[in-house]
């Protein structure tokens, strides 16, 4: 069967409305069987995008056809939620230290197909973080200090009453918990919707081994 | 009326098309009244799903009936936007102590219906947090221990100015500051998606009376 | 054409019916080519939504004309994700203090549209914060002496390696991991879903120029 989009007044329509939301598209058979679609006089849907669109056609009974036309954007729907999953592992080898995962975030993003919502990242360890703030290794040098300051490493079972369960992280929980757990970013027009110096940091402090990090997309 | 779901090619079809988004279905009107849904063509609906669906029935005029079935996917909706909002309380008896309120959030969970999407957990109060660490004893003890260092308890005049205005709270601020106010998890597959310690905690640093948490759940 | 709503029994009904999803509503054509639009037995459409809404005609063949109506409610589509951004500027005339954008944050949500879902408020700028707590001058005091202590702003390149770049704001990049970047918001039959005493505040380290920060709410 030959598609053909053509503007007409007429209406030597066989059966063909599509009631479906958001474009009612009217079209006819021609003595040939060939389909035209004609401008919908509901919206503005285009030629273009029906003939991008996915035909399908039906039986209805008493020997009619049922045509269904799914335009682009039809078919990808008016604006409805997706959602997107990943998992990114991370092995830092050394006890604590910083990861820039931006790129990897951006990957997410890009296979997610989201152009507009929300994107969370998230530490899925107690002892990590994600967050945002600048690329520079001095700033990062001044971090680590920092933390070192505010929850010394002290694997003794003394300073800490975690420690007493055997592990030796306990520091790593406090410092986890200044610098967060997660952030939730802005996707807008596909991108992360950032300012001028913003990228996303893994932060490790209780690291030589793999950890991993939830990125969740959603919106349209 | 009796409603069977069978696959046939024929047409003696009543009326009956839907134009439902995402799911047309064909069905017929037997001799005897009864429903015959037939195997879209268009999409893989099956009459499982048609079965569990209801069926709407009402005039269109010129004696004839007008049938929509609603499948269970139907009436959910492809992937739609759902929300749902919650209101938990707490009092806990003592100034500061942490509370695992994990099970209380996946019951929410569990009743937003809600799939895949994000949930946020927030203190409505200022001088209390929600965070996720470890459910471990010795860990909160060292929290306590390491938070009253950061920002000790002092209900006089001179160390925080908050405390001029007749509260004595000014500390539960900061230590509030420091534990956050707020998670966002990633719901996957109807549950937290969580890493292995993971657990969410509902922070109080001046109880001794009730105070309210957010749940809000959005997603599909 | 004369539009009436009013509930009707007979089935007088020219062509209409519309299987929009959601809200299928019966018409029919009155003898002057007026059109009546009955009451819905599918669901709660009322005459107020009726005559409130959009009727789309269109030549359907056979010389039938079809008629779909889109109450406002089927206009807007039911719950469908929507999102909406907007960037909001502050020129911070000190170099650390805080601003209450709690009435700016509100008009975006009232221009979003939005009832029901998150919204999302954080800084753009690394050396800045966007937080939740009380608006009272005492506690943003304590809040400043408090990050002083802890995070002292000290211009020389010894105590910060950041400050070897040529900055000078070592001390905000730490100010703002205490403050946090970002809230996430419940949103509410419209309303930011706030306790008694929340208020947001933009946590300024690093001031004496414009910065932007970024509001975006998703939901329905």
């Amino acid at each position: 069967m030959k598609v053909h989009g053509e503007q007409r007044q007429d209406s030597d329509f066989d059966t063909l409305q599509t009631f479906l939301p958001e474009t009612p598209i009217l079209a006819s058979l021609g003595e040939k069987g060939d389909l035209f679609f004609h401008h919908s006089e509901v919206n503005g849907v285009t030629f273009e995008e029906l003939q991008e669109g996915q035909l399908v056609d039906y039986e209805i009974g008493e020997g009619r056809k049922g045509y269904e036309l799914r335009s682009a954007r039809q078919q990808q729907g008016a604006p409805r939620m997706k959602s997107h999953t990943e998992y990114l592992k991370f092995n830092v080898p050394a006890r604590m230290d910083f990861l820039n995962i931006t790129p990897e975030i951006e990957q997410v993003l890009r296979n997610s197909g989201i152009s507009e919502g929300l994107l969370l990242c998230n530490a899925m360890h107690i002892t990590a973080s994600v967050f945002i703030n600048d690329d520079e290794p001095g700033l990062h040098h001044d971090y680590k200090k920092w933390l070192e300051e505010l929850a010394p490493f002290d694997p003794s079972p003394e300073r800490y009453h975690h420690n007493r369960t055997g592990e030796d992280n306990a520091d790593a929980h406090h410092k986890r918990q200044i610098m967060g757990r997660e952030v939730v970013v802005a996707v807008t027009e596909g991108r992360l919707d950032f300012g001028p110096w913003e990228q996303i940091f893994y932060g490790e402090f209780d690291g030589l081994r793999a950890k991993r990090v939830l990125v969740k997309v959603i919106g349209e």
